[in-house]
């Protein structure tokens, strides 16, 4: 029942992505790469260009980690790419955007606004097995944060990385982390 | 059936806070206020308390903007008095800790992890009409960062209370914000 | 069960229209007027636009007879503006376009594709009292035709204002009527 | 659910064609060619027999596009031989009358009108799958129009003939059509 | 749950009738009257007409004894008109025909034929009370005997005039009936 | 649904015949000869005695046409015995008496009268392959005629020794009889 | 859910009796009085008329000590007079056959045999009160014995009379009775 | 559903016997023997021993017959050997007595008092093949009669071992027994 | 759902005592008292006699501390009474024994062995609000501890009487008593 | 449906021994061994250390007699750790205690209290073949007795190994049994 250690459910969405063709884009695609679902409410609208921004920013970084970025709205591939067309914020925008005007996506995340039609701000960072390992959401009008989405992502591949150890708060790259043992029980 | 939006859902549970007998706190209490329910698996574990510590530098900052913290784990509240009694760094914080062993707050949350009975690493930011504005949600292993927690809630205090504006992508206290208008439509 | 002489059901939808702020739409604001909705399938796409200035051509005479017309797909309102913004044959269209992201509209009337999230290319005519008198659908890629369509929604008028006369098949503005009696039963 | 781009429903009808012995058509008679159901109400009424004139001068077209013509009423084939013998304007009619005194094929294209026991005036186009491409009813009172719904056939069967090219509105045999791709999206 | 001694069930149909314009039929206006509904498959048919012709002989006498016929059929009264206008022998006949193109009738009767849409050969006769007295029905291809029928209703409005007698089998009026008794109990 | 038309159901029942032991009749038993199913209310009676005798004096004629004749009633094979040995009138008769104490009989065929546990004055006319072709019911008190029921039994033998003629209304055995065909359509 | 101590239910039946017109007998005409119900299987047969006639000579006695005595089978009142006109034994008896054809008795008492219509050989005795107290029944062939069955009920009237007394084993009127109390205990 | 003719169901009883160890019966135990089950409410009581006395004379006689004697109630085997071990009248006893603590004989033979948790006073004679043939209940306070049960067991092992005779009303062995058929229906 | 804090269920039942009539206890005639419900398997066996007799020995003294006592097995008053009368060791015991032949104490209490219809061997103490406060149970051939169950209902009155206090391990009257505080959290 | 003599259900619980690292224990660790279940309701609390060190005398015994034993409580392993090394008295504990923080055993032997999150004061003794066969539970407040505990099971583990021997009441090891049989029933 709980999100996080859960399975991403079965979805097939058309992607729009600058210098390609319109392309499927399903669960099974994403399968053996981390992936990031960046859901956002509306093409053309106020905070979602800053953040899809913001997380433009880190993409190559993010590629370079083997993280595949996936924005997502419940508007279509044709208005995806008339945005793109027409924003020069979003026309430098370099990873793929999901057209989810089925709601899929948006439900399988559980994310769609009651009686709005629209997704809510939200993040999920995916393993290589399919299993959602991150989670946030803000409400609107407040925008996320790349840099701190890009260091849990680096925790969460540390962690798979290194059976045994765990990043403590606010851990980044390359600071220590912690070895839980019976004898550390009740000593932190 | 979005949690962002959602009103919380009822509960009572006995807190223990340094300094004070046990009481009880209920989705009544908090009204009026912002809180934050800050779930951790369990006490004298070993990223909990990185992150119990984290949040607790931000205390008195967080009581200063009119925000309450919760910590909450499935434990009971003679367990997590035991732990404050016991540990250094679990000693010095001044916030309650709500005893879950009835899972009503897990479960209320969404957060109980199936077949384990802890709860997942799981924050959530309410606003003083009991309506969840901020959650996030990390996998076993990875701590959470209470410095950004911090920058969101001030992100949507701003927001509540300035109807109108909004926050753009990793926006901090002072910064420019936005004003959507049907102008901008297209244009950011 | 039948669509003919069924009275539309319950919607609100949010509408573009140039020269305006953004509106709100409802079943109520059409009751006392004729009213086509006019639905296709997305914004920026091809045989689209050319029914939308086909029928644009048309605006000002059913103004003149007392009709409003509502073009409806389930793009936002947001997008409904960026395309008036950025199409020369769209930005010439002085009627409203409904955002139907949640599908009200489009399953109200029966026209969401299945499986596809957008609308067909329906046209529906309701009468001052909220009933359907006149339906059409085509297939993806073959247009429709705003004079016939204008040619059925004067016959409707007609035979509304004169009780007891019936308009023969392709008849035009000025033809003659038919008279319907017993004497006529078996006589045509 | 939609309507257009589901396939047809069995059926089995008797029928009445000039110069013919009854004869049965069912679902399985109509595949592989295009088929046009023509819904009426009754026999010996008042706008139906203009309608069928009408149809009946494009029916020699019609089928050398490849077209059969099936009018629909709830009588029997026996009244409709008894109308084609004793009616002028019927007796000229060359294509076939379903009798549908069970009311199947009412119910399996949702125009039998509750309460009455009557079909309404509504088209049907159904292409050589099976495929119902094209609807079109109108109210009590207001007549069809054969050259529009002929026009639309040609434009359908244009489309079938050529894969990636649509046709505009209100588009005539021989204009020029449209031919959608990627970077026509948001260009007209 | 038997037929005999039901009362008959709620309907309303439009009648046709030599001399009268079309009006409606419901199971209030034969209250208070005999009533034979006679049901036969199909206008325009074969054994139906000769049936409809035996009855009319025998209408005058029904009428004079009080006796309301409804001829039913699954037609429409406009197909009715349009057989009392071209048969010479339905033409003379000065009953009313019910349209029971919506099987109401024919089902309250019982009388529809499975997968046909067509009613039984059946008679019914119906007492001022609304039960029903008598019934009879027979196959395809075999007509009934207006004769017979007539003695039939005479006897029962006997037995209903002359309560404490009955009337052996085959009688005719002014033959000797029966009066049961104690004593009569296994003495015939 | 229709009664006309039905295959009889299972049953089996216990008959006394003059001159015969008891022995017990079956749906099996009547398979591939006509049978008479005459139903009347009880032994010992007093319309039944007439209309039994009626009966009784066609039966020669009736076995010779290979009609065999069944009285029912929800008396026992015993009283039938008794009744037959102290009436004279039923005393001559020599068709079978079925016992029906079970009701089966008088279920099956629909003519258990409600609250009184005996059985209308019904007959059924049962073809060579089990399916029901003439049936009649009249009411407490009128009783029924044999000589209609012969002439109806031989119709509905000339029909089917005569696939394509059918008989018209009062057909006597040695009339004229009807051939349908198109061209009689609405002819007659 | 046990026979004896509960109430008898519901029924209505018609009654043969000697020297009378047919009445009715409800469930309501035994209130106040002492009852038999004296099943049998059918009129007319072999066991049974011992078993009544063995009754029947203990009727008069039965009378007198406020017994009413109802002899039940499944024929109707007709063939119970007609068994009692023709049959010496029968002929003689004095007391009520109830007409059981609808098995309205027979069910109530649960005795009807299944798939035989035929009610099993059982005796009821019902208190003033409607209480059945004594039941018996014996298998096909083994008739009872109305001595034994008047000893019951002389037993059941001294109980009732006698509050605090009971009879043992075997008890004739006029024998000794035994009065339990506390003392008695594990005494006798 | 009738329980004579029916077939006893399963039961497990433990029971006490003079001279034996407590043992087990079972339904399988008394096939191929007739039994009989002899209930009573309760050991220690008043009734009871007078009954069981009026059997336990009888016993000798009733196993020279080959009938199997079980008295039950629901008290226990231990209770049943302690009211043996102490009662001068119980004390003879030879037959077995049944604890029915589980209630399960008297629920199978519909003998549980409601809400009392004790047996009628009821006797049931089941055949070699386990088949209920005699019954008998008399309220409390009524002692049944030994004499009457064993002469009624005499007339049903007569009439099994004699198909095709019956005993009549309060035969003894010896006396005359009848043979139906078809000539005596209606004679005695 | 858990049997300690829960309310006693209704009952009533039959109870033997020494030097009493018979007479009845309900639910209600044990409010306001404390209360023993001692169950043990059966009269006349083994080891219920010695642990009854070492209950009999703590009578008196819980008499006098306000405790009623009740035995409960699933025989009846009648075997109660009778085992009273004939062992040495029962005839002693002053308290009342219940009988539970309808097992609806043993069900109330959950304590009926599945397929014996005996109780276990189980001890209730309820306090005088009606609360069950103390459970015991054992298997077969393990016999229970006056002196315990007397020090336990000893303790529970003491905590009744003290709110705040708790008794410790194996205290006994007039022992040391702990006062729970929030600074014995862990200091225990 | 009874406790005792039902079969533990499954479990899986994590388990802290002093000088062990955490381990888990499942209902098949157990079988083939005596098993104490000794549930309490939190760790860190006030009576539950009494009874803890009160059965902690007892464990060197117990183990010495085959018997395994398993405090239990809703707290996680963690805590039990916590408790262990920061409690004087639970310090010195070496038997096993259970994190039931998923309530499985808790409800599996029905003593989790409704509301509370936390277990009854409970104990269940289990055979080798995981039958529970003795259990007792108190209210909170009142303290159990390990002395007693080890006297029952002693008896149990004494009437397991010697059939046909059961313990008297407050049976002490070495004590006299009895040997029931059929001669000592009513006889003690």
């Amino acid at each position: 029942m709980g999100i996080i250690g859960s399975t991403i459910k079965l979805f097939k969405a058309t992607a729009f992505q600058a210098g390609k063709d319109f392309f499927e884009v399903t669960n099974e695609d994403i399968a053996g790469k981390w992936a990031v679902f960046f859901f956002y409410p509306a093409d053309f609208t106020f905070v979602c260009p800053t953040e899809l921004e913001d997380l433009g920013e880190k993409y190559a970084m993010l590629q370079s980690m083997g993280v595949e970025v996936y924005a997502v709205s419940t508007d279509t591939h044709f208005s995806h790419k008339a945005w793109h067309d027409t924003s020069e914020k979003i026309g430098k925008l370099q990873y793929a955007f999901l057209g989810d005007q089925m709601h899929t996506l948006s439900n399988n995340f559980g994310v769609l606004r009651d009686g709005v039609g629209l997704a809510d701000r939200a993040t999920f960072v995916v393993d290589p097995d399919g299993v959602i390992q991150i989670m946030e959401i803000t409400c609107e009008g407040v925008g996320r944060n790349a840099n701190e989405l890009t260091r849990k992502i680096k925790a969460a591949q540390y962690v798979r990385a290194h059976p045994g150890e765990v990043c403590p708060a606010a851990w980044e790259e390359g600071a220590e982390t912690l070895a839980p043992s019976l004898d550390l029980v009740g000593k932190i």
